[in-house]
């Protein structure tokens, strides 16, 4: 529900976004953590997501691949460094760039039963965040929140 | 061999930390990933260091606890993001700071015999840095180098 903030502050090496889930908290951290369900939002629509590995746990790794039309692919990996309803920690590396490593960590608050979802993802650099920036990220970053809030009110109706 | 140099900006995330040792890349990347090895430099002298758990690999934890004469204890945790001779980069969080977690990253460079290794440390905010910062990080940092380039001459000299 409602739009996704985006907080970009010139200077700094992150990103902040911001999101109200009108789902119970436990749902939303479902549709975060369960591989079954990342292929219907992770990423922008207009690619295929493969989940090559995803074990959402303390040391585990994940490794997830956005395949256009064309047959050309895109892979990003990492490892999760914490994963609680609370807070989801992870490494995210972009394999076309090797060594620009981001930190990003998802908290999520329940109030009222809404779930108030904050994404930060912290950049090596300044440059790198300004590049990922640069990249078109904010309008593919906003398609994934929708598509991530369809999933939720998807699961919110069966549940 | 020489002084350990460390670079700290005014309103940045990250600490970063330059250091020549006289040594093969391998000798040196060996200090840094043998658990037999860590208790002999990890942490200021004054503290005993235990390695828990030390998994230098892809999605491998590690757990290290630095003990003091009258038995206080600080614990630090994370995961290994990537472990190569080029790069080790890994997650670093202060269990009595949960939820602060850093994404540590060290370059090892060989050039006519010499490691010259680069740290970066990149907190999760300016006023997470700040007070790393502050709590005297700098000594211990110096300290930590300084016994790791005595651990990398030792190996030197029996190699």
């Amino acid at each position: 529900m409602g739009e996704t903030e985006i907080i970009i502050e010139p200077g700094k090496q992150d990103i902040v976004f911001k999101k109200t889930f009108d789902a119970p908290r436990d749902i939303v951290f479902r549709a975060l953590t369960d591989p079954s369900l990342v292929p219907s939002y992770w990423g922008p629509r207009k690619y295929a997501t493969i989940v090559d590995v995803m074990e959402p746990r303390v040391g585990g790794k994940w490794r997830f691949i956005n395949r256009a039309e064309d047959g050309g692919e895109h892979a990003f990996r990492g490892v999760y460094h914490e994963v609680t309803p609370e807070r989801i920690v992870q490494t995210t590396e972009y394999e076309g760039y090797p060594g620009e490593v981001a930190l990003e960590t998802a908290r999520l608050e329940e109030r009222d039963g809404r779930t108030y979802y904050t994404g930060i993802s912290l950049a090596s650099s300044v440059e790198a965040r300004d590049a990922v920036v640069a990249s078109g990220m904010e309008s593919g970053a906003r398609e994934l929140y929708d598509r991530l809030d369809e999933v939720i009110q998807g699961l919110v109706s069966r549940s």
